[in-house]
């Protein structure tokens, strides 16, 4: 599959641009959000470095800057 | 197994057709739903690549454009 | 253990028939039911390739078409 | 631990025989009970093949004949 | 590591003798327990082989004999 | 990474002594509490030998003698 | 991949100074919370050496001291 087009090479067209993370829940309450912030880096497991990061769980934001966000709290990784 | 038929060669028919990618819960409420749009590419680990992208969640629909959907979230994916 | 019988060999001779599907919950509504359709392809990950599919829950029943199942949503399969 | 006696040992002398596999909750109801049958094979995942196969949830007995049962479901296996 | 002192020396000691399992929750109800039995097998998944075994759940005793355990439903094992 | 400080070099310095071992919840009741022993031995799973071992879950303490506790079921590990 | 920005770089340049640790749930109530500490080592799992840590659930503060915080307890990971 060396050749193909593969999910990941979406990500990279968005390095160094706003991405929105849906963040899948675990059955509690504090991770039913999104983060949204300017995608640095990824690997294959999906972990994230976002900078400018925001968290937004309904009404509330939170400002948190510099983020590693660990990929299997990821639903999908859209650009803004 | 590499001649015989395997699961995955059925998206490799759907690529540049719009699926309907039906996600699983994981006890939370804002991932009962399903995700519609084009498939771009996909790999084994059922991570997707779609566009003009569709989450459509009870009676609610957000338009999302691309999106990598984390494979570990699906419960099928089934060509329109 | 090359030459035993192995679970997998029982779904090589359900190919082309009718199985029924038995998803297992992960803690949500949508996914306690039975997939029914015609196997045509599976692999070590018990994702599989069905035809004709059609997804029972409680008294809803949604034809499907092409299915591509996520073999870890999986409680059991068997033949019709 | 090539010559030492392991755990999947007991599965070899329960082939051809009556087991009780207790089925492990995700959270949902319908996987809340046994599946007993007869154990025509496992692999080291313990997936299982039962042949005369009858899943009991509380009174409630289905009979199911041939069964692949993904071994991640399982809690315990015992030969009745 | 190959001379350190390993956590499943500690099962090595317990062969041939009672050793409690306690069981994890997967959120359900039914294997909230304790597993006790004479540790036959063992394997790096602790995987168990149980003889003699008994299931405690609150007040109820089920006596099951011979049991294989899963190792993912372990949270730990005691020797009594 | 082989001459760098890693995470598990802070257990080493903790063999033989008191250590707290916070466990994580599976959605259940009996596994919310802490583990609290002297570590004699690990891996790189985190399955802990725990000696003079004793489970606090709130108000109610359980004296265990020898433990192993799969890692899987680990918050935090913190020497007393 | 090798020459690339990587999301565990972002930790490198973190060593020696306070961060965020984001504990995510597994449906239970003893994880919804936050470890601060600073970061002495992590590894490709994202099990993380904490020292001065404190653990922040609510209005609820517990000085630990020093940790090892399993990695898949981890939402994400903030410098202060």
């Amino acid at each position: 599959m060396s050749q193909e087009t593969r999910p990941l090479d979406a990500l990279n067209q968005s390095k160094g641009k706003r991405v929105i993370v849906k963040l899948r829940s675990h059955g509690g309450k504090n991770e039913e959000g999104e983060m949204i912030g300017i995608l640095k880096a990824f690997d294959l497991h999906l972990n994230l470095w976002l900078e400018d990061a925001e968290l937004v769980v309904g009404d509330s934001k939170t400002k948190l800057g510099t983020v590693v966000l660990r990929g299997d709290n990821i639903l999908f990784i859209s650009p803004e």
